[in-house]
């Protein structure tokens, strides 16, 4: 037998948790790729679609905004609109890809983010969402932890207010005291999208922060290694080995904590129990 | 009243001291992203173009360079035909466009500089630039200041001598002794392009090297800061976090060291007091 | 005489090794280039193409393989048509090429892979590659090399064994197990655009890694620093700058050690020796 055959069998007792789910889906990879590099095309149809995108621990919904992060941290714009198109189906909402899109500008930049907007306009004009789905949400702006704030404004002053303090105010006025807070994106999907733009563009030095971060918004253990792991497919593999370590300090450290009370504001708002 | 309102008075206040200017332009953000992602019209109306273009601290022409290299170090083309534009708007001159794009083919490689040709000969095609604008300038090559030179020949050598003697020579003949040295940039411009491609890529491992030669270029301590700051909206918020440190190490060295006698070939070669 | 005119003759001297293949083609810069950026143009002509890529050390095939990964890993698809054209011409064949972007799905992410995909395809076609030139090799996948697979997935569950049990066995099965041993590409060239790849992403963490499993493949100190030059002006000086300090490492430490018996499979599979 071909070792990529033997794959199968050995990535299909990875997948087997879903033996639930039945067969799944053979013909994801495009017919162009099957042409070129049919390799590639077996890859993504066993691998990557057959078996990583079915894995528990992570529901599509969230694998949709990881991967959507991705593309949007390395300026993937081809790439995008079919995963935009998969992003919808999984339940992730217009506004909540609008939503996205504007807290990535602040995460990768105006450009990354100005270049989304354009295929997510022809994504969703092919589909006739109806505009007022994109319409500003009008619920009150999330409150502030007023203690994590004091904590995390006192570390960006401490670092830059000497050097740079328009940066600092931009930091504690604009991204934590307006971004941060806006309804249209839970503070939990919020993180997903910003850990898996760091991991995609190599930042590991901001990685521990948004790490803790994420999981004081609702993010598990599972979620947060699963998400590396399906980065190593998006973003390569030495962006996920180099995630790995700071993922393993941030759950010993956590670990070593005395158990906390979860914050209930996260756990209502998370939306990855429901999402599809 | 809504965050989001409430940031625009407390952004106002950061940019009080441009408070002579008088209002400020409110719809840059173009219809696509009104449309799509209104939350990212509105921070770029009312933060990005309303407050951080117009801070003091950096001056418009010296925020295009900065803008223009981040496009190119991140192959951002699709961004780049409105800020050639502007640029040329803030006065930057033509030739110095070119001049930025040869100058990053080596900060950032050879296919982001080509890409990038390929838009400038658009603009400048559309705005009927004429031709002896990009001619090779005939001014004499700048005078290489012997006693830094040495001093960082000596540095590559020690460092890469030994294992790749050609990347020495290259380094040495090419980059320094040919591409620094030419006149249709000044130095100060050529450090300043260089340290915005190195953040935006971020490569921090080169940046304390960059800045003092930026420094010694002529640029202020202020320049620094707010180029950073700018970043934060180009590159996204982590390359800056990751820039500061560098910057504050940078600054306060200089701080310990005795006041040096300013370059006079900088200061007059510099143009950011004559930029628009 | 001008600085520009002095390079030449200085860097004649670094290709002086190569007298023997006559005077080097002089016009490679595109006429866009020429007209809008006529330095770049210059070291176009007389550095990259008059120069770099005539070097000894490193076969025009090799410097394909390293410059199309390059181009693969930071998503330039725009220069990519010249180079996969320049690539066969090389001598790396379309098969190797579809390798190539197969393999680097692994090492930067499927959206860079399928976007080359979509660059070859049109390359191939206008070239009337016929199909079965990129039909799947039949030929046996290569054996593992035990004890150094051993030592490998050792470190790697010691690393993320505890975290993401998932991504180590996706990397032992399908990345070390499957795609390293396939017969379409020699595990040297595998190495080598692996190497390209992280220099050209900055992940300078695997780099030490890589670049000793490179030479286990058969590649020498030799073609590991040219290929850190080449890349200089490929993905910008500060990544090879950066990538320097590791290569001289690994080269100390392996001079360090007894000699040992050079690997006889990479040595045949390599085919560095027979290239164009």
């Amino acid at each position: 037998m071909r070792p990529s055959v033997l794959i199968i069998a050995a990535i299909s007792l990875v997948a087997s948790a879903k033996a639930d789910q039945g067969p799944v889906p053979q013909h994801m990879a495009p017919p162009v790729m099957r042409e070129i590099a049919p390799a590639l095309a077996d890859y993504t149809d066993n691998v990557l679609f057959g078996d990583v995108w079915n894995r528990p621990g992570l529901a599509p919904r969230d694998r949709s905004i990881v991967t959507i992060a991705a593309l949007i941290a390395s300026g993937n714009t081809v790439q995008m609109t079919g995963h935009l198109n998969r992003a919808l189906n999984n339940g992730v909402k217009p506004s909540e890809i609008a939503a996205i899109i504007t807290h990535l500008a602040f995460y990768c930049g105006w450009p990354r983010a100005a270049s989304a907007v354009l295929v997510a306009k022809d994504v969703f004009a092919e589909r006739n969402i109806p505009r007022d789905q994109l319409a500003p949400d009008s619920s009150p702006f999330l409150p502030v932890d007023e203690a994590h704030e004091a904590q995390r404004s006192a570390g960006v002053e401490a670092q830059a207010g000497a050097i740079a303090s328009a940066f600092v105010r931009y930091t504690n006025v604009v991204l934590f005291g307006d971004l941060w807070r806006r309804p249209d994106l839970t503070p939990r999907d919020r993180s997903l999208a910003t850990i898996a733009a760091l991991i995609a563009n190599g930042e590991v030095e901001q990685l521990a922060f948004h790490m803790n971060r994420g999981m004081d918004n609702g993010l598990t253990r599972a979620e947060l290694s699963e998400t590396i792991t399906h980065l190593a497919f998006y973003t390569g593999w030495p962006r996920a080995v180099s995630a790995l370590p700071v993922a393993k300090a941030v759950f010993e450290e956590r670990a070593a904590l005395p158990e906390k009370a979860p914050n209930p504001d996260a756990e209502t708002k998370s939306t990855s129990q429901t999402s599809p």
